[in-house]
């Protein structure tokens, strides 16, 4: 074993990439030919013609997922551009099929134009049943899947925003339980007003917290503040902050029960976590250095801490949550992913949990914990059903099941 | 064995489509997926952020095809539609993959612009390492591949023109030898201005024949011809017809070695191919009633009789030419498919027909003679190296060798 750069460069060139397309169907002769492709390829066609819905029974449709990039806002790399961005979409898609046999194909596109990105995904839709947007930076990636929600048929998530908000979410739901909180009477801080700080902020409300305050680098985001506002952060000012509480993170967090960062390494000191309310719950994401480093937060008297890193406890790794949140969505041909099936795979992943295994150090399942996706995947689909965006109907177990089948071993 | 509509319909909806993505790596705990993915993948992103090239290293770019279409002339179906394409697409590659190794993608795009089809394409640069455009009706291919090759560093090759082109030439360079004919001294009358019409002009030209017609639904092209001209057909009137002829099909025909119809049933009658010069040499291909049934051809004196059909004797099938095209193409990171590479596939597949095995029923190898692929990829190879649009140099023979290890068994 080498260094972790001599691995990964090594894992990569040796096998040339990570992904390949495969043939399901034999073409050994004329006979399967003329049934794969011409003549016979015609007849599938012909029907789908008449009704467009059939390239669910007769392509693979409903299982592809396209892996949308343009590379601005890769990893913690920054803008690196969409063809840099290529080791992480093919990653991305060997994820998808790994934990949820679903199958992604990254989408590297070269542009940071809004409109051409929207225009071209959208014209891609007979090839793909789902849309995951990936690593755009904000604010492009707010508009972007809110026009693309709007224009399409087929379920479109940024998993950026969302993956990462539900997996937190999940393990704020189990830190509440060990420190004896509630969702509807807590108040929540978050430092970050990026892709997944906005996502996070939705998901609190969704989830019936009602106090909230979303900081960035000026601070506390309030209705009017003077700087540094844009669109998305407008439109967080009219549903958090209500008592327009201006100033620092630090005056923030004082008497806060929760802090949320997906900010930037020690943004968070050891004073600010004494200031805030007995039993303080902090997931302190940012990458590869989180807003505290948990051994400081503990000494500073926090109950519960989660990183985005897997060398300490209670990781939040989106791999939790995109690979069964698709596998659910695309089996009842969901036509979006709507709050509710976000918050049915936030419940799902902090339910696995159980209250004997529950505490500090465990609210969130490990990544590779092989009930993760089935869970998730049978309640979003169910969720789906239930809220009137799902377009077949499937028992919830049988795709649990089927997601049990493609588990790696 | 049902009816080929049955068993077509069963093949497709029992496997839910043809195609599946692969992952080449393990994800079996947290040091694979730190390598895989975050945080090892950020490594070979760096280094392709230095250098682009390194993505044929680190990904999959390198074997990546991205087979495109629009649905609007697929098969012999018309224009079903992007959605009623998709089982057309996957088809494609599985041949892809099967015969040559290639990893070809369906991008089936919901437009008939195209301006919008070039700006999409482009965009996708990224992730492929070529373009194969598929069922894209005239004349809209032709601007679309024209600006494509201009605008993109990677191959791009419409193969309803250029892969029928190249295995009809094949059959021509064989009927010839059958016939004690030269290509500088024919007359080749051809009919249909489609896309494989054009495309099999220009490799008439580029093969050194010097007496070409082309006809169309109107009769002979020829400059200034005041009826159903357009910008294609303008550049056609150019470069061939030199005398002007005016007049019909028939008119056409009379004196003439070979025949080319690429254009509709029964257009060529048992009187036509008597007008023809001695050992008249036949390709109708029009699918699937050819321009003149093989039966009525060779009663009226034809010697060498092709169709599109694998029922008959001398059937032009493309999957002779694209699998091995792409593949030597590919393995040369060659910038495009150029002349040079068309003629060097075609005399690929008609030099694997021995003096000894050549007849008037076995002017073109059978498409699963396992030996074409490799053929092809290494002629095509060695043609790009030579005709200086290659960007690495391999072996011919290497190449061949990789494409026989992948062929089906």
């Amino acid at each position: 074993m080498g260094t972790l750069r001599e691995d990964a460069l090594e894992l990569h060139r040796s096998n040339m990439g990570k992904l390949e397309v495969h043939s399901k169907v034999p073409v050994r002769d004329s006979r399967d030919l003329s049934l794969a492709y011409s003549p016979g390829v015609a007849e599938p066609c012909l029907d789908i013609e008449k009704d467009n819905d059939l390239a669910y029974a007769y392509t693979n449709k409903g299982n592809f997922v396209a892996v949308v990039s343009n590379g601005t806002a890769v990893l913690g790399l920054g803008n690196i551009g969409a063809q840099a961005s290529m080791p992480v979409m093919e990653g991305k898609s060997v994820l998808f099929k790994t934990f949820a046999g679903v199958d992604a194909f990254p989408i590297c596109l070269n542009t940071e134009d809004i409109d051409k990105i929207v225009e071209t995904v959208k014209l891609l839709e007979p090839t793909f049943g789902g849309i995951n947007l990936e690593d755009i930076s904000a604010p492009a990636c707010f508009e972007i899947e809110e026009r693309l929600k709007k224009e399409m048929n087929i379920p479109v998530f940024h998993d950026d925003q969302h993956g990462t908000a539900i997996v937190v979410m999940a393990g704020m739901i189990n830190a509440l339980k060990v420190t004896g909180k509630r969702l509807d009477n807590i108040r929540v801080v978050t430092n970050g007003a990026g892709a997944a700080g906005v996502a996070i902020i939705k998901l609190l409300l969704s989830m019936g917290v009602k106090d909230v305050i979303m900081c960035d680098t000026k601070g506390t985001i309030y209705k009017g503040r003077p700087v540094g506002m844009n669109k998305s952060k407008d439109a967080i000012s009219e549903v958090t902050n209500r008592q327009k509480l201006a100033g620092t993170l630090a005056d923030a967090l004082v008497g806060a029960d929760v802090f949320i960062g997906v900010s930037a390494a020690n943004t968070v000191t050891p004073e600010m976590v004494k200031s805030m309310a007995a039993d303080p719950i902090i997931f302190a994401m940012a990458n590869p250095i989180p807003e505290i480093m948990p051994e400081l937060a503990k000494e500073a008297g926090a109950k519960v801490i989660g990183t985005g890193r897997s060398d300490f406890p209670n990781q939040v790794n989106n791999v939790s949550a995109f690979p069964g949140i698709f596998r659910g969505a695309l089996d009842v041909r969901a036509t979006q992913i709507n709050e509710e099936m976000k918050v049915a795979a936030a419940y799902a992943i902090a339910n696995l949990v159980s209250d004997e295994e529950r505490t500090s150090d465990y609210v969130i399942p490990k990544a590779f914990d092989p009930r993760v996706a089935p869970a998730v995947a049978a309640a979003v689909a169910k969720a789906a059903m239930d809220s009137g965006v799902a377009r077949i109907t499937v028992e919830p177990e049988e795709i649990a099941k089927k997601v049990w089948a493609v588990r790696p071993t």
